[in-house]
């Protein structure tokens, strides 16, 4: 085969690929969006044998060949080079499991999710735990078929954020520990914050119409994406004109769908921003999870818990809600979605916590990886830790180990991105707050110029480069967790007036 | 090939099939109903080549042997051989066609529903013209590669209703032709029935509101059913538990969404009772599209616009709409929902003008395949057309040419089963009305009740038989129009006091 012939025939391998790749997600999008239950069953089915369609595209023996030699061809364009080695590790991870496992994997997957929505609705993890032991125990398989030295655990961390191992997370934790407990307990100690408004009844539907207000802010423009409701918020997209996000209504909290919204926008935007030669490719994906959870995490917590956000977005929310919010002042609203307080929810949790329910679940994870932990009992071990950890009594499933749906969707190992890509976040938007006056654009609702320069810097990319080569890019030095630490200890100190 | 081994090698080929056709279905409602326009070019493409591979194993030359001798054999399961018959005929139509003919053929069918979109937005034929000639183009083109003996008209005809030709379709509408434009003269000669509280201004919110209301009425229970909303509703489903509606609101008519959801949710409820055993089988699909219309228009008008059914809906509608509905007496709303009035939208027309605005269609339709009439000047004349047949002044194309979807997805020949299935629905009201107190059951909230009769006489055998059975065992006579013909004139009769 020429040059030409091989590029052209992967480029056809990608198309093919792209589009089972596409029905599975749209498929799983109306799933998690609209699909009445009673077509659970059916439709799962189908999904898990389109999956192993989608299986077979993916680790044939003749693209695996193809991919092994363009991996390592200096000659080919150095995307396709890029995508050849990304698509080759995917497909040798693939191509070691046999078919018909990989099908029931997928089954059980979805499987797993059904009963993890029953067992939330009821509160009861007993509904859960059968089908969790099972995702557990054929995860692993899964994993063994590649015979790595590297543990299985360590395996997962790295599928999610190439490179990481549980000593990286350990040390990066470690950096943590050595200060977000110290800082907590200072804000335990401290003159509490008031932030009663925060949670006060707020009607849904009004609500949903500040929800066009905060989307128009966005820039989260129609001709490229949607947003929809679902039990446990999350991110999609079929292509970079096409992003879809899902947001979460509760009545008695004014800013948990405002903030989950800017968190899955910022997943959004950087699917957007990808370069246009990437739609329709592995490159498209991003960087990593945790580069991922960085853009999401930064627009949540960095730009939408800021004063100046605020600025714009406060007026707007108090025409929607007078009775609640007429007589509050911007400082003391901005004050009230900044109090830290440890809490039972992740994703309700303020900055300054937020990284021990990361933690919390870490060690879960560590513990069922190497057996110190079971899935039986593991509402009272997760309760536990909370108490540990957090402080704090876990008075429902719900609230408690079912909040997340990751681990029922199969995504072990997950969770410490979530972390990680805070942490990068603060890294970026150190560098970023020297650049442009972030501020400044937030006030006067330039959201986008603020997107402008994530795409500019970091997203614009998508996967063609590592995360090593994206931070030190756009920040011009390696990661740093130290960047974090600061920006939580000045910003809590400040706000509790902290030593 | 054992009978077992033959019948595991169709339910496989089945499975396999219906994981594609569920795939598809996926994305084209979510095409529909939520994806943003900047990823239709990308879905478009891939669910094009996705229909591709569905024509694959639609065509698979192995399993045409295996049908034809399934179809013709009487030792296997009547269901299996019925299946076979209709899965074969469905494979021979396709096998004539090249493969990359018909994916450019579903290509050019997104397309065009695009643009059709944009000009009915527009307002502006001009924009779809070029693709509506070439999916006429088109549609000739890939149906004679059959190379039959039968006219294309006819094929199209009898493809949505197999054994309709336009020979049979002309007896059909010149049965109509003989009463129902006299009557339309009478009724517009009469005294006019005011009907001007319909078209007051029903904000949508409160239309929203009382939709709720109106699906729980009509048992549309969210555990197997979905409501979205597009610009033309329709219905799909991906089983018989997974049965998707769609409605459109419109801010000054306040029965318009109420009558095209009770419409959609007709069809829906056929599927949704179709025997659990024809589930992901070619015989979910109903009769024919005419009964599958019978089920939805005898909904919407028979039931939908009677006394006993706003005997229980209209004091629920005017709690939400008190300014507009409070001084109105039930019979005054009833007889305005029944006013007769020649008009512009299909979709929005009485009983007594529909029969009209599907002949057009079938007019225009029989000259765009004999050649009588082109898609340059096609609007014009649609317009004269309405004139002609209705008397009324089209002012616009989107309330004109593109008010309707169909032709847009090369559904040419669709159009008169409408008119065929509400003929279909007299039968089946006249003798329901024989066996059930239908009022009693609408009046009382037992809408389920009477898609009980519907289910056990039509719905409950899907695909299993053809109209002619159906109708025979469910009335005890062939059809007969006279039905519809004798309702049409007692209901204007009495509600004008004609002579």
């Amino acid at each position: 085969m020429t040059k030409q012939e091989k590029e052209k025939r992967l480029s056809d391998w990608i198309f093919k690929y792209s589009a089972y790749f596409m029905a599975l997600n749209v498929i799983n999008f109306d799933k998690m969006t609209v699909a009445p239950e009673g077509g659970n069953q059916y439709i799962d089915d189908r999904a898990a044998f389109l999956s192993g369609e989608l299986f077979s595209i993916q680790s044939d023996p003749d693209m695996i060949e193809l991919l092994r030699e363009l991996k390592d061809d200096d000659e080919i364009d150095p995307d396709y080079k890029r995508m050849s080695e990304l698509y080759y590790e995917e497909a040798m991870k693939l191509q070691c499991v046999p078919k018909d496992v990989f099908v029931e994997w997928q089954k059980l997957l979805y499987t797993s999710h059904n009963h993890w929505l029953d067992a939330k609705k009821k509160s009861d993890y007993s509904i859960f735990e059968p089908y969790l032991k099972k995702v557990i125990a054929m995860q692993k398989q899964i994993i063994e078929y590649r015979e790595s030295d590297m543990s299985v655990f360590d395996q997962l961390l790295s599928d999610y954020e190439p490179g990481m191992t549980e000593k990286k997370y350990d040390e990066f934790f470690n950096a943590l520990k050595g200060a977000i407990p110290d800082l907590i307990k200072k804000v335990n100690a401290a003159k509490p914050v008031d932030d009663s408004i925060v949670y006060l009844k707020y009607d849904i539907n009004g609500q949903k119409k500040y929800m066009k207000e905060l989307l128009d802010y966005l820039h989260f423009d129609k001709s490229w994406s949607y947003q929809g409701e679902t039990e446990h918020p999350f991110t999609t997209w079929l292509c970079k004109n096409d992003c879809r996000t899902t947001t979460k209504y509760l009545e008695d909290n004014a800013i948990s769908a405002i903030l989950s919204t800017v968190h899955e926008c910022g997943h959004a935007w950087y699917a957007h921003n990808v370069d246009d030669k990437y739609d329709g490719t592995i490159l498209l994906d991003g960087v990593s999870y945790g580069m991922h959870e960085s853009q999401s995490r930064l627009c949540e917590n960095y730009l939408g818990r800021s004063q100046a956000f605020w600025e714009n977005n406060f007026p707007v929310l108090k025409r929607i809600f007078p009775d609640q919010l007429g007589q509050v002042s911007l400082d003391d609203f901005v004050k009230a979605v900044n109090v830290s307080r440890p809490s039972l929810v992740r994703t309700e949790a303020d900055e300054l916590t937020y990284p021990m329910h990361i933690l919390i679940r870490y060690e879960i994870e560590k513990g069922l990886f190497n057996g110190t932990i079971s899935t039986e009992g593991l509402d009272k071990t997760w309760n536990e830790m909370y108490k540990k950890y957090l402080g704090v009594d876990v008075t429902s499933d719900r609230e408690g180990i079912l909040q997340d749906d990751h681990w029922a969707d199969g995504c072990l190992g997950y969770f410490p991105t979530y972390a990680l890509g805070t942490a990068f976040a603060a890294q970026f938007m150190h560098k970023m707050r020297q650049e442009i006056d972030v501020d400044d654009l937030l006030r006067n609702g330039h959201y986008d110029k603020v997107m402008g320069w994530l795409k500019d810097n970091i997203q614009h990319y998508g996967r063609r480069y590592d995360a090593d080569w994206v931070i030190q890019h756009a920040t011009g030095e390696p990661f740093n967790p130290k960047y974090f630490i600061d920006y939580l200890t000045d910003k809590y100190t400040k706000l509790y007036n902290l030593e």
